[in-house]
């Protein structure tokens, strides 16, 4: 299985995800500052595997500490903490397991070594989770897309290996309809800015034999003026209580589009991306990110030097124009409000 | 007045689009053939400026014929003007320049001479036309606009001065809102994959001093959702009589973004963009082109080597998506069958 992030004992190895497809090259990342360098420049990106990378980012800061005070090692950890949650601030998951690792710390505090221990193992387990919910969420998918022998899916971004500790949730269902034996071929947006879908999506594709069809974001509605998607499939980043949820820049366009051309529109997500505290996506906060994305690609100036640039990194789909979340637990219908609560409730206590 | 195209009594200057924003470099032409590489090449674009050019290439096709029989030049003039339809088949104006190119060298064949001069004559009319059908464009698009106090216009690719003799059809309606003091603020979508709108849309603003904010194609959902866009305004590569339109790809979905937002969407365009023999868009070409142009960016590889792409130039917007069409006649509402046959009765004649 294709994993964009493992672990060394002693260090964290991540596939440099700028580099792909020209190259595949690992990063060794030594500290929980790596980490965090990683998942600002977007070395390593997709809500879950920046999750799982924070997760052992702070395994990392206890492993690198060499006293033997918990006092101090439980403030060193709490600071990579900050650190790590201000990298990119829309992705729940990132929230999610940095708080869940501190308490992991907290709750075995007794020495040095059980916190560096304990750290390591909560990590590790965020990552076996998460692989194992992407194949659940995979399951789920593919159950719900058999009714058609042959289905044209249009995803964006990439949702999939790459963005999680493997499998991936939107491609999770891809690639586990493929493998059930069921004929799909994926369009895939290229995702401007950084190209997400033409870069990453289309590399895992390719790298799993599953037909697929490269198109800028502006051909989605043309692909489906012609008749040619059957439904459009995304991850997600941030799902507020409502089923409101947060994706990638052009998710809302794609939502609206789907709608217009009555086209089931699904966001595929682990709990971890659920963020009951928030009971609408306008509470989500939306990064923006460096103009030098929209005015340059891979280096090379495609504007004129030093315009006014908007680059939102997420946009936010209101609920109403959710099909369904696919989810580890099942596919999740509307009302979301009343479906979230009980699939969630363990959640919320 | 920024022209991209200039005639020069036996060659044709045109500005190189492929090469802006980073240089303007003028390229002479002295053959039709020069006219149809440059046509199919992309050095000049939009559907207006590409109706003037080939005018320009059929009046060369008779400067450089050097023997004195009309007959053979009729059919020479002929033979150009069947390779530059050849070159894009999308924009009618292309089509409705070169076919009054040839009425006129057929109505002044008494001597090559006289065919000569008739077709430079008649390739300069086209040009200064196109030139006043946009200022009017300007004009009757100003006037609709003048209702605010502060306009947010989204445009799509590049409807400027570059894709017309001069002044634009889409920009015309800004540049004119702008030189008659009114305050207006544009988005530019980038229009992948040839980046019209990043390169050429972006630079005529600068160097017009019209404020302006460059995104991407898939930002403008988003941009709609959060309020900040007051109208939609693009041009058009041709008009079928009931209203559908052709026009560069992204800008279906710009028009369905636009309606579920409540926000009117424009489409501005000369005479010369009308098809009244086709009764509705379905029946207009599309082009495709290259898959480099969506795997390159200016020869930077985005994608896997050798994948399969869709590479639409153009979308057909349906006509329930019109606001309303802003013509050098004026501005034109629905119904426009109706509407059309008032305004354009002498051309279906």
């Amino acid at each position: 299985m294709l994993k964009p992030i493992e672990w060394g004992s002693d260090h964290v190895k991540i596939i440099d995800q700028r580099r792909l497809p020209s190259c595949v090259v690992w990063l060794n990342c030594f500290t929980s500052d790596d980490i965090a360098e990683a998942i600002l420049t977007m070395k390593i990106r997709g809500a879950p595997a920046i999750g799982v990378a924070a997760a052992f980012g702070l395994a990392l800061a206890a492993l690198r500490y060499n006293g033997e005070n918990t006092n101090e090692l439980l403030l060193i950890i709490k600071n990579a903490a900050l650190s790590l949650k201000k990298t990119r601030p829309t992705a729940y998951n990132l929230f999610w397991a940095v708080d869940r690792m501190i308490k992991s710390a907290e709750n075995n505090s007794r020495t040095v070594e059980q916190c560096r221990k304990a750290l390591e193992e909560e990590a590790l387990l965020i990552m076996a989770e998460d692989q194992n919910m992407c194949k659940a969420i995979g399951e789920a998918g593919a159950e719900l897309l058999k009714e058609r022998d042959y289905t044209r899916l249009l995803t964006h971004c990439n949702a999939g290996a790459l963005a999680t500790a493997g499998w991936g949730t939107a491609l999770g269902v891809i690639r586990s309809a493929h493998f059930n034996g069921m004929k799909i071929h994926v369009f895939v947006d290229e995702t401007r800015p950084a190209l997400q879908g033409a870069r990453l999506t289309s590399w895992e594709l390719s790298q799993e034999g599953i037909p697929y069809t490269l198109i800028t974001d502006n051909m989605a509605g043309f692909l489906m003026q012609k008749g040619k998607v059957d439904a459009v499939i995304v991850g997600a980043d941030r799902i507020t209580s409502n089923g409101d949820f947060a994706n990638k820049i052009g998710t809302y366009s794609l939502a609206i589009l789907a709608k217009a051309h009555g086209i089931p529109f699904y966001a595929a997500a682990p709990y971890s991306t659920v963020d009951l505290s928030l009971s609408k996506g306008e509470q989500i906060p939306v990064e923006e990110r460096s103009p030098d994305e929209v005015t340059h690609i891979k280096d090379v100036m495609i504007a004129p030097h030093g315009i006014s640039v908007w680059n939102p990194a997420f946009d936010i789909t209101p609920h109403q124009y959710v099909t369904a979340f696919i989810t580890e637990r099942g596919v999740i219908l509307p009302p979301f409000q009343e479906n979230f609560s009980s699939v969630y409730q363990e959640k919320v206590g």
